[in-house]
């Protein structure tokens, strides 16, 4: 039994009610997926192989949302970034800020969300820390997650380094989904019933689709802060090759659509919780693309662009000279282009000045 | 070179000007303590063994103090976590919520000291992660660090599991001078140049420690939030022995008596940042007391207290009755008591209601 319904400044102090605080709320509404000991460490056996370590902070606003709230985010984003590095996810730390005054029923909900995505992930949550401050010095709470998984030594591990020019890039769902749900609930855009965020833990599909295809899953991301645009340009990264991809093929959600353009953002920058960029070989991508959509978190996959040889355009004109299709972009200082329906080329450059915080 | 001074929201939007923060100013700053190459997850070899895994977010209040700052204190507090449970510490994960508006300046002087406090206790930030939230969302900084350690399985490690009755309870500092450096600082108290906190990375004092006295140290947990008086009731958490310390045996500066005086707080329970309570036999405590000396974080280590097998009272009379020579505390619902300088005793309990909040 807890003395308080909200969160007092002594929940922090490390002393008594710091102690019933962990013992009685978070560890009891954790549950089987929580195998702390309240020691300041938790050591843990640990199969043999490489180690994959992440970090991850959540501040998302609103904390609780239609299908899902901050604790189900932050167990679908470290679980996702540690999978996509090509490692197993098994341990998750978890670390709450909390402000003065929160609703300790709030944090149970939010508790029980970490624990059923942790369940459906399959990781543990090995080790936890709560901070208390003063009204008006967090807003309600924030959680930082850190995960630790394992790589197979046997196989190679996906990589940017090992993307190709040939390679087809294929996106597992809609663009965009999560950022507008969560701009529509905090904005009032009235998409908050149609657009649902796509906050999932993707571990399951992605190991599946290591299973199918092995080596040939050359590089995966998940889709989050900035969008499938910032992520082409952090992959393409100066490296000798261009990613040209196809509006026409890109899933976007009419209605996500609708609320991108009002809020005067393009989908190519907004944020999922539950999306993934995968580049394949061009032989393996039809295989990729049925075993993504054979899972139910990658119902709506498609193929959306490729990776091609030469910066300089596809009509092979030498250096500095412009696309010969659509003669407004120079490949070469442009490497992630877009193809529009009307045949004509976009620059797709890194999101800036779009000010769209706490989307995660 | 960076476009901003201070931070902005797009700073954490993902986009272009995420990916200059992170080049120009984080790993820029870090240097050759960073081991991440801006993927997902850093994926990293790992000698075998058990691993040991640890979180703790960072709300300090100031943030930059006279001996230190949050970036020192985060790295500490993370490697002494890991320390305390036998492992040596290898490598941390460093997640940043930043408030719109912050100078870099001060984010790149708190990030010099990760770096160097890194550096003293050898560990590599290996991911990491920024966030940005609005004015007034968050106050100035948090920080999140996650460690993760590997542990000797040829020796038994640390554990509250292996106190017996007979051990020394030994501490290897002065109680409460960090509490009392912040504490003095906030609230004006002019009491920051005579008490420096003790933050400090207590790994390379704990291997010493190990080396020399192999399992014979039962157990370690540093002293932070709560104090001795709480963590010496966490360990106790009702085992059938009890904790008894000689409070004329305990360090204590004379300045941070006095500023614990004027702040109705008593030093025991008074949070440090470099300083461990220890629990070794009998017959090897003055050997750990001389090998803690002699290094520069222990100088004034001491032996304070040892662990009773008969949580009765040492009188031996049965059940419920009071201790002999005190008349007045039952230490059979009082497991940890303070012989005090007049030989009569005293009741120590966990922390409760002393509003502390911030500060580690």
């Amino acid at each position: 039994m807890i003395s308080e319904t909200h969160i007092v400044l002594d929940h922090g102090s490390g002393g008594l009610l710091s102690h019933e605080l962990v013992v009685e709320v978070i560890t009891k509404t954790l549950g089987d997926r929580h195998l702390g000991k309240l020691d300041d460490s938790a050591v843990l056996d640990c199969p043999p192989g490489r180690l994959a370590i992440t970090t991850d902070s959540f501040v998302i606003d609103p904390i609780f949302f239609r299908n899902g709230n901050i604790g189900k985010v932050a167990v679908c984003g470290t679980v996702n970034d540690l999978s996509v590095s090509g490692a197993r996810p098994l341990y998750l730390t978890l670390a709450l800020v909390l402000e003065e005054g929160f609703p300790i029923r709030d944090l149970e909900r939010i508790l029980e969300a970490v624990r059923e995505t942790a369940r459906e992930a399959n990781v543990h949550i090995v080790a936890g820390d709560t901070k208390v401050v003063r009204r008006g010095e967090v807003d309600k709470i924030f959680i930082n997650t850190a995960g630790v998984g394992t790589l197979d030594p046997r196989r190679p591990h996906p990589s940017v380094h090992r993307i190709e020019p040939g390679d087809k890039v294929l996106v597992t769902g809609p663009l965009g989904d999560h950022a507008i749900h969560i701009l529509s609930l905090r904005e009032g855009l009235g998409f908050e019933d149609r657009v649902q965020s796509d906050c999932a833990p993707l571990n399951g599909l992605i190991a599946g689709l290591i299973e199918t295809l092995g080596p040939d899953v050359h590089f995966m991301r998940d889709i989050t802060r900035g969008g499938l645009g910032t992520l082409l340009n952090e992959v393409q990264g100066g490296r000798p090759w261009r990613i040209e991809i196809r509006e026409t093929d890109l899933p976007i959600k009419r209605e996500t659509a609708m609320a991108a353009d009002m809020l005067g953002v393009s989908p190519l920058y907004l944020a999922n919780e539950g999306n993934l960029c995968v580049f394949v070989p061009e032989g393996a991508a039809s295989r990729a693309l049925e075993t993504i959509r054979a899972h139910p978190y990658g119902r709506n996959a498609a193929i959306v662009g490729d990776v091609v040889a030469d910066r300089r355009g596809d009509n092979g004109d030498s250096g500095y000279s412009a696309d010969s299709r659509s003669n407004d972009v120079d490949t070469c200082t442009h490497p992630v282009v877009m193809r529009k329906t009307d045949g004509s080329l976009d620059v797709v450059e890194f999101l800036r000045g779009a000010e769209l915080p706490r989307l995660c």
